[in-house]
């Protein structure tokens, strides 16, 4: 199995390079764009002034690098195994722990469908602790923190831009909180990179089958798509056929670190029942995907049963999945959410093999109507005294935000965020700024997006176009992730994120000076911008079909310059 | 010549509606989305409960009345003729004014092209003012004045929320100058509609042919096309063959008010030669295009010679054709801007009409480098100084902003505005909030365009796919005219304009009660949500493809609603 061609092409105009480290052998993966000199013609005499290259922030991994050889049947090199093993704090398991990931291997039937490279897990030694945040607190700058400095960085360093990003200060961010950098034991494949709101702004994807659709082949094309647009994060949230090989098959492909819902799983073992959930069917879900290498959990541990009478005051009820589930589990059973009451074992579970969490927001508003109401905001002081908790075990916490939610009250579910939950890094979907617009509601979040993110997120998830409607197709990924990308610049520039200009500048510099293809080049989307171009243009010339030859501004300006110089 | 089906169309499950004026016998077309029960079991039993209609502003005029017969080459009916008429101060005239107009209709060779059912121009009787302004001033409330108040006020009428939008309120507003009702008496088919801050955000179109592409069928087809997704006024961009004659058949077809940007058809008739523009052309322009019906015209009269050599601080020079097009002439002829020596004698012909003013933006920033810059600033006090002229003439006014603007600086340029300007109304494109995204733009622009309007901006000039690239076809109008609604609506919401949010919430409840329908017949884009829909689903189900039936959170949050009931 290959990736589809459209993924394996370097984007144009660009080459891979790589940084190397300074306190360790690493080798930092990024894109630089290559610009064609300025061409000016004065006094009749041909001018020619170099443009520097533009470097660029690159999720793509090795997919864009034409010495690797790809083969999704191999898996992606595991670039960080040996950083992990060098450490002396992990043993190789001689077994899968989990009865079902037992079960599914012993299983001949899913040969066909198997992925056939796989390894066995790593796990904490006894009596060792492993997280980034443990490492950080006591004082320790790991390799993945050099990266994730170096990755932030890059474009700052080659231009000279004085930057607050060291290792060292990563070091400080992570150990805070304020920052995590998911980096599963058993996902070595993934670059590292770090979510919190003094870097820059990330987008997560997410992809997954539901029961109506969708094979392995396409869930994994939909994931490296994702992370060739530009994604920084994925989520797998699949709820439909062959979960735990979709899965295996997407980790062990995928440059960027991944995260799961485990209760969607647990609840397809229960055949859709959710008061047939359990505690232990549970576990043996957390515990199966640690070992195949997810990054990240969303733990709905925030929804409580008394929770549940709020939700007759809203207009849309529950939306998450998650927290519809846990929800229904409380009042059949009438207990408490078995999530909140087991969270110490969770976290004891999970810091085994650096596993994340991403405290879900089960009380997330539905509809404008719903936002920043007790249901939410409730939940939200619930997630803060559970980062508390995760924190006394090192485990590295974000927290889930809505949602929808009008722009005159963004700031203040950001402000509360960031107040009930001790400034851990939030990561919101969206929120969507109203609900009339289905079909086009990559655009209705992307507003809401840019300005939470402006505000302080750290990570946005993005929507597609088919939001409420139906799952995205490969074209709805590409464009839900261009949003976000534009989001999440939007707000690395309204920050004032040190160097995020630098590629604004150089494009627009291209733009003014005719030089279409740097512009191109140099633009979020390359193939869609030539695409337009083309579409109405029959000349390479210094103007496009929207203006004309004598009506272009730029022309007839560039023009003034001359004459004034 | 007939409209494309697809602009005959009701939209699905809607009807035009008609409500009656108090103060006038005028008509004012509403749309009136019509909603199916919410149908509940419970304990066995089938309970239904009604749901009230939702009324929307419609800006599609006769072309969704069934009962309308609709002939392009007769044009649309003359609704204010009777009005305009009725006040006895304007005149019918015995011939067109405009030299150019004159030849134009001498030319036998344009019959095949012309629009045939032209009648001869109205104008202001000698000593007459007529302008709304000048009404509003003396405490007149037109009919025009109580139309727009019953149309923006529908929506509270019907559900008994109280608004502050009355006839007597929009006179105030239009008197202070805070808001504009563009209507030239020579365009009575348009249905008078409001721009102004206390009052909904609207949203303006760009059409137009360049010299490299489209006719006059194409043209008038994207204009009806925008009015049909929401466009509150259309601007002809128009540059290439035949500006005079595609312009009559937009404005005698075109329900919404029109404007365009004079100097562009003047530099036409000196073949593209900036420095060949002289007084005299262009005033036989203006006149030319008052007597055809334009509503406002964007004068780029801030463009002062002193502000030229202040491009050479910018990345992007200027990047309004206008802007651009008076500073060649400015440098060329070593003159002030003729617009701006003239700008008296430009209001003493555009009052006899009722041609409402846009002060164009000839400075406006090219790239998020460029803003809130020295000229555009500088540029804005001049634009204030002349909206004062134009207010002592009694002349509408409003003001053009950028452009490319990030988002921590958009707040600044709003402030700036309505201090510079005296709050008449700030009409921006977008802004973008990146230079990143060409092929996108439509998003970058909808999230700054959401936030300046939210700030105060009281209409925002839409951006397609195709800015920067290419002129827009069918498909990117759809695609602006609909990332746009969503801005204004957005911040229609934000500002807590009344009434703003019944859509919204009628839209989620349908959505959490399962009626697909009318969640899509509420929705800014029926036919694409429909169409987003089906691609996934073969079911008619209670759920999508999304999640599928065990995952559905809203099916999942309504068994709990009945549970607990």
């Amino acid at each position: 199995m290959k990736p589809k061609n459209d993924m394996k092409n370097s984007y144009p105009g660009s080459e891979k390079i790589y940084v190397p480290g300074k306190l360790y052998n690493i080798q930092v993966g990024m894109r630089k764009v290559n610009l064609t000199d300025t061409v000016k013609i004065i006094d009749g005499k041909r001018i020619t002034r170099h443009n520097d290259p533009v470097y660029i922030y690159d999720t793509s991994g090795a997919y864009t690098d034409p010495k690797i050889e790809i083969d999704l049947e191999k898996g992606l090199p595991r670039l960080r195994e040996s950083w992990i093993t060098g450490r002396n704090d992990v043993e190789r398991l001689s077994e899968i722990t989990s009865q079902y990931g037992r079960s599914r291997t012993a299983d001949k039937s899913l040969d066909p469908i198997r992925f056939k490279n796989v390894q066995l897990p790593y796990r904490a030694k006894k009596g060792k602790e492993i997280t980034q945040m443990y490492y950080a607190k006591k004082g320790i700058i790991t390799p993945e923190m050099e990266y994730v400095a170096i990755r932030e960085n890059l474009q700052n360093e080659m231009l000279g831009i004085k930057s607050h990003i060291t290792p060292e200060f990563v070091r400080d961010e992570v150990a805070a909180g304020r920052a995590i950098i998911p980096a599963n034991i058993n996902h070595p494949e993934a670059e590292p990179m770090i979510i919190g709101r003094n870097f820059l702004v990330k987008l997560n994807t997410n992809i997954g089958n539901s029961a109506l659709s969708s094979g392995i082949e396409e869930e994994v094309d939909k994931a490296l798509w994702s992370c060739r647009w530009g994604g920084d994060t994925l989520m797998d949230l699949s709820t439909g056929d062959n979960i735990h090989e979709t899965r295996e098959w997407i980790i062990r492909n995928c440059p960027v670190p991944m995260g799961t819902v485990p209760i969607y799983q647990a609840l397809e073992k229960v055949n859709g029942k959710a008061e047939g959930l359990t505690w232990e069917i549970y576990k043996d879900t957390l515990i199966e995907q640690c070992e195949q290498g997810v990054d990240y959990f969303t733990i709905h541990a925030g929804v409580l049963k008394a929770h549940a009478e709020l939700v007759g005051e809203r207009l849309t009820g529950i939306v998450s999945r998650g927290g519809s589930i846990m929800t229904k589990w409380c009042i059949s059973h009438n207990q408490e959410n078995f999530l909140y009451t087991h969270f110490d074992e969770i976290c004891e579970i999970v810091k085994q093999y650096d596993v994340a969490l991403s405290l879900g927001d089960g009380m997330r508003p539905g509809s404008i109507h719903d936002a920043n109401d007790r249901s939410q905001f409730l939940e939200l002081d619930v997630l803060g005294e559970l980062t508390q908790k995760a924190w006394a075990h090192n485990v590295q916490v974000i927290i889930e935000g809505p949602g929808h939610v009008p722009m005159q009250k963004i700031r203040e579910n950001m402000d509360k965020q960031l107040t009930s939950c001790h400034e851990a890094p939030f990561y919101t979907l969206g929120p969507l700024t109203t609900d009339i617009a289905p079909g086009y509601d990559h655009i209705t979040s992307a507003i809401g997006a840019a300005m939470i993110a402006w505000y302080g997120t750290a990570m946005i998830c993005y929507v597609t176009p088919k939001e409420h409607l139906g799952l995205p197709n490969r074209e709805d990924v590409r464009n839900g992730v261009i949003a976000y990308k534009i989001a999440a610049h939007a707000a690395d520039i309204a920050k004032g994120h040190p160097g995020a200009q630098v590629r604004d500048d150089a494009l627009s510099k291209a733009r003014f000076e005719f030089r279409w293809k740097d512009q191109f080049n140099l633009s979020l989307d390359p193939e869609r911008a030539l695409e337009y171009y083309k579409e109405g243009s029959k000349n390479d010339g210094e103007y496009c079909t929207m203006c004309g030859p004598n009506f272009c501004a730029m022309r007839i300006s560039q023009n003034l310059n001359d004459c004034t110089k």
